[in-house]
């Protein structure tokens, strides 16, 4: 996400620090048991600004939701909006996708979102893309078994590419659609989402279970 | 397919006629006793002029090979090759895939195969694909549990509505793969698969698990 340089960027986030893990490899393995309210851990890798975060959060308040997300000044408005919302089932973590298998334990997680990742269509850059095989063998290991991966995107060569992947690292796909909103599924959106709807973009979408 | 009237059809077709089922719903539901020294089923839809049927056939002599085809100038190729071929599993039915359940019992199958069928690209035409919901479910009626469907096709985007209705039909998807011979998988190729090939045009395929 290319984003302009946020003022005050670090008093925003001590303003929300009560929600950034910041020394997540201290929960890994043990998430829930230091939320004790919560019965289920989801993951959101790259947040954003956070819109789809706090309402899935606030949908699932039996849920521990923690959003991962590498650009702090969008992050921030995520963390500001779930400060806002009072939740207390939702935290941050400033880092990257290829460090997961540092913030969470093997087969801890019940679900993964990956919502309208960078693309990154040159063949040159395959890997950075957030379903290339690397990272899905990353997925696999902290997911239980029968654990899934929600994948939204607007881009249809990328969904062509990662319905690929998903299938050859063992995953069974479920729930997929090339046209989300004309085949009618409601669900949370994101900022982009509600864009390229008005756009009329298609949104393709799958699950993929463990 | 659409092909040159073949001259001589009805005498080229008798001259075959022995590899022909023509009351295929005799045979319903009792395939393989009619064939004791098979004991596997797999279907062809669409067999067209019949190489990869043929290969296929010789591949397997433990499998009864019933290749379906509607264009009889198309087919009675098909036939004249398995005949010089001196296959003895190989039968043909010259019909349509929208009959299918009349032609073969529920369960009885182990496999069907569906090479670069039409794409009817236009929303209109839909329901003539044939991997439409409504075919699909016919093949799940007729495939036993565990029995799979391998589908080629050049075509990408007839491959992507492909994969959506497989999924959504209750299929689990295997060996996925949008570049067939880059991705190094050795088979059977039909004839229009080879020109592509020397075209450098990419085959997708998967194998959709019942």
């Amino acid at each position: 996400m290319r984003m302009r340089k946020k003022r005050n960027l670090i008093p925003r986030m001590e303003r929300c620090s009560e929600l950034l893990a910041e020394q997540p490899e201290e929960y890994a393995g043990r998430w829930l048991e230091s939320f004790p309210a919560c019965s289920r851990l989801f993951v959101e890798i790259g947040c954003g600004k956070g819109r789809f975060t706090v309402e899935t959060a606030e949908l699932h308040p039996d849920v521990l939701f923690v959003a991962v997300e590498r650009v702090n000044d969008a992050m921030v408005i995520a963390m500001e909006r779930a400060l806002d919302s009072h939740l207390q089932n939702v935290r941050f973590i400033s880092g990257d996708a290829a460090c997961l298998t540092q913030f969470f334990g093997m087969y801890e997680v019940d679900r993964i979102y990956i919502n309208f990742c960078d693309p990154w269509p040159g063949k040159k850059h395959e890997k950075r893309r957030l379903t290339a095989p690397s990272f899905l063998h990353i997925y696999r290991s902290l997911l239980k078994k029968g654990a899934d991966i929600h994948f939204k995107t607007d881009n249809a060569a990328l969904f062509a590419y990662s319905i690929e992947q998903f299938v050859n690292c063992g995953f069974r796909l479920s729930e997929l659609t090339r046209d989300l909103h004309q085949s009618g599924v409601a669900s949370v959106m994101t900022d982009y989402e509600e864009r390229f709807c008005q756009l009329g973009t298609p949104i393709n979408r799958c699950v993929a279970i463990k």
